[in-house]
C-alpha cells in the first residue's frame, strides 16, 4: 500500500482538522508520570498511554481520522488494508462503529487472537499467502474488482495527520516538555508527532527510537537517501516496516536524533517497565524506554521528557515468558 | 495494631479534610474506560486505576493523610507500623518526602522485592518473628521504649478518611455512577469510599467484593458481630486481614451488598483484564473484576459500573504464571 501515497506530507492544520473530527469519539488517554524512574535518573517522565486506547494502541487515531475523511460515496464502497496488526484492528474497530464496512486481507498464519480480535470487530477477512506481494496483490485485485477504498497504515495524510494528534493532546497534557521519544517502525506516529511539536513546542528535542534489527529510517537520514528494502530482525514486530514516503519527508527535516536499541535493552526495560508502572506495553513502545535508559546524564538531568507509548497488544504468553526471566541488576543500576 | 483504634469512626469531613492536605502531593489517578468489556456486558465499566501511584497502590493516600495529621512534636518522634505490604511500602514512600522517619517491625521471610522496596524508601527495618503476637510485640515496644507513633494500616479514622479520596476524586471523574465495586480486606478503602458516595451519591450502589477464603465481613455483617479470628485462604494476599472495628462500623450501615469470589475467578478474571486493559492489577483488585464478570444482568445493563482498583503490586513471576496459563473459553462468555 505504500505505492500508492497522496502526494504531499500533512501540515499541522491537519493534525488540527484531525482533532475536531476525533473530538467526542477518541477520549484522551492519561498521561501517568513515573515518579520512581524520574527521582533516579534526576528527571521528570511523562508517560503518554496510547495502550488504553480500546484496541491497545494509537492507530485508532489515523484509522478513525481517515475515515472519518471519506466521501460519503466513498463510505459506502468500504475499506480495505493488509495490515493485520494494530491497524488492521483499528480500522475494524473504526469502521464497527462508525458504520464503514472493512476488509482485511489476512496473511494465513496469522495468530488466532489476531483473527478473533478482527471477527469480533465485525471485520470481514479475505485470505492470501502470507508474502508482502500477496498482500499487496490481494489489496490491488479488491480495490480493482470491488471499488473499496485503500487505507494504508502510515503513508498517507489522513492517518500521519490523525496519528499527531497522540502528541497534540500530550502537549495539551504536559506543556512543559523538553524532550519527546517516539518508536519509529513505518513512521505515522513520529511524523505525526513531529507536525504537533514542531508547531507548538518548537525548542523540545525530537528523538526517535528504532530497534537495531530494523533501523532503516536512520539509515536512510544517514544517507538522504529512503531505504526500500530491508531484512528487520527484532522482536518489536510494529516497528519492522520500513518508513513511508510521507512520514520520511516530514522526519527528515523535523527530528533531532535516531536512537537504536537491541532487543536485550527492550525486553530488560518492559520488565522494568511493567515492574514499576503495573502498566503493559508492546516491545514496540519498551524500545523508547530503553533509549530513556541509555540517554546520556546531561540529556537528562533536571528535564521533562515524555515517552510516546504506542501500544500494548503483547500475547500474554509472551509477556509472561519475558516476566519470568531471571532478575538482572536494574537497569538503570547497570548504567551508573 | 487493631486493639487502639481511635474511638470515633471518620465522616464525610474527614476525607475532604483529607483532600485538602492532599491536594499538589497525591495526583489524581486516572479513570480508563473498560470499553470492550463493556459492550459486551451493555453497561459502562469505569476503572479508577490506584495501581498507578508511585507505590502501586491507594495505600499512600492513607498514609500521606496520616503523616500530615500528625502534631509538629510527634512527626519528630517518627513513626512505626508493622505492615509488610503495601501499607508499610507507602508510609515509607510518604515519610521520606514529609521527612518523617518510618520504622517498619517486619516478619523474617519477607520477599526480597517488599525488603528492597523499604530500603529504596529509606524505612528502617526492625526483624521480627513472623507471627501476628511477634509483629504486634515488637510494635508495642517501638512505641513504649522509643516513643515512636503507630500509624495502623486501616483502624485509624485519619487513615481511613485518606482512602476514601480515592472515591471522591473517582466521584469528580464519574459524577453519574450507578455502582460501586471495592475490594474488602481490613475495610479501610470501602469504608472511606462509602463515606464519599453515601454523601455525594446516596442513590448509588456499593458493593464489597471478598476472597470466598477470606470472607470475614460478610459472615461479620450476618451475624452482627465482627470476626476477630478467621484462618484467610486466598491468593488476594491484601484481602487476608479481619475487617477493623471502625471500618466495620461504617460498612454495616453504608454497603448495600457483598459478593464473594472463588480465587479460581480471581485470576481467570486478572487475566483477562491485563489482555483487554493493558494495565496490571494484582489478585485483591481482580477480585472486583470477578465479581462484574458475575452480576446478574438486571445489575449491569444500562448501568455506568465504577470498579476501585486498589493496587497492581504483584511478583513478575507470579504474574507471568497466571498470564502463561491455558486459554480458557472467556469469563463473560462463560456466563451467557
Amino acid at each position: 500500500m505504500t505505492s500508492v501515497p497522496l502526494a504531499e506530507p500533512p501540515s499541522y492544520e491537519d493534525v488540527r482538522a484531525a482533532r475536531e473530527r476525533l473530538a467526542g469519539l477518541i477520549p484522551p488517554t492519561p498521561v501517568l508520570p513515573w515518579t520512581r524512574l524520574g527521582e533516579r535518573l534526576d528527571c521528570r517522565i511523562l508517560l503518554k498511554c496510547e495502550q488504553f486506547q480500546p484496541t491497545g494502541a494509537f492507530k485508532i487515531r489515523g484509522a478513525t481520522n481517515a475515515l472519518l475523511s471519506l466521501s460519503e460515496e466513498e463510505r459506502r464502497r468500504g475499506v480495505v488494508t493488509h495490515s493485520s496488526g494494530n491497524h488492521g484492528a483499528a480500522l475494524a474497530y473504526a469502521g464497527r462503529r462508525l458504520g464503514v464496512s472493512v476488509t482485511v486481507a489476512l496473511p494465513e498464519g496469522s495468530s488466532p487472537a489476531k483473527i478473533r480480535l478482527l471477527e469480533e470487530e465485525g471485520a470481514r477477512i479475505v485470505p492470501c499467502a502470507p508474502t508482502q506481494e500477496a498482500r499487496e496483490a490481494t489489496l490491488a485485485r479488491l480495490v480493482a474488482t470491488e471499488g473499496l477504498v485503500a487505507i494504508p497504515p502510515y503513508d498517507d495524510r489522513r492517518v500521519i495527520a490523525g496519528q499527531g494528534t497522540a502528541c497534540d493532546e500530550f502537549l495539551d497534557q504536559a506543556p512543559d516538555l523538553d524532550t519527546l521519544l517516539v518508536p519509529m517502525g513505518g513512521g505515522g506516529l513520529i511524523a505525526g508527532s513531529a507536525l504537533a511539536l514542531r508547531a507548538r513546542r518548537p525548542q523540545a528535542r525530537l528523538l526517535g527510537v528504532e530497534p537495531a534489527g530494523a533501523a532503516d529510517t536512520r539509515e536512510s537520514l544517514m544517507t538522504g537517501n529512503r531505504l526500500t528494502r530491508h531484512q528487520p530482525e527484532t522482536i518489536a514486530d510494529g516497528l519492522r516496516a520500513l518508513v513511508g514516503v510521507l512520514p520520511f519527508a516530514i522526519i527528515r527535516r523535523a527530528v533531532d536524533g535516531v536512537l537504536t536499541v537491541t532487543d536485550e535493552e527492550t525486553i530488560t526495560a518492559l520488565r522494568l517497565f511493567v515492574r514499576e508502572t503495573h502498566a503493559v506495553i508492546e516491545p514496540s513502545s519498551a524500545t523508547v524506554v530503553a533509549a530513556l535508559l541509555a540517554l546520556p546524564e546531561k540529556e537528562r538531568r533536571g528535564r521533562t521528557i515524555g515517552l510516546l507509548l504506542s501500544g500494548g497488544n503483547v500475547e500474554p504468553r509472551a509477556l509472561a515468558g519475558w516476566l519470568a526471566r531471571e532478575e538482572e541488576p536494574r537497569a538503570d543500576q547497570r548504567l551508573r
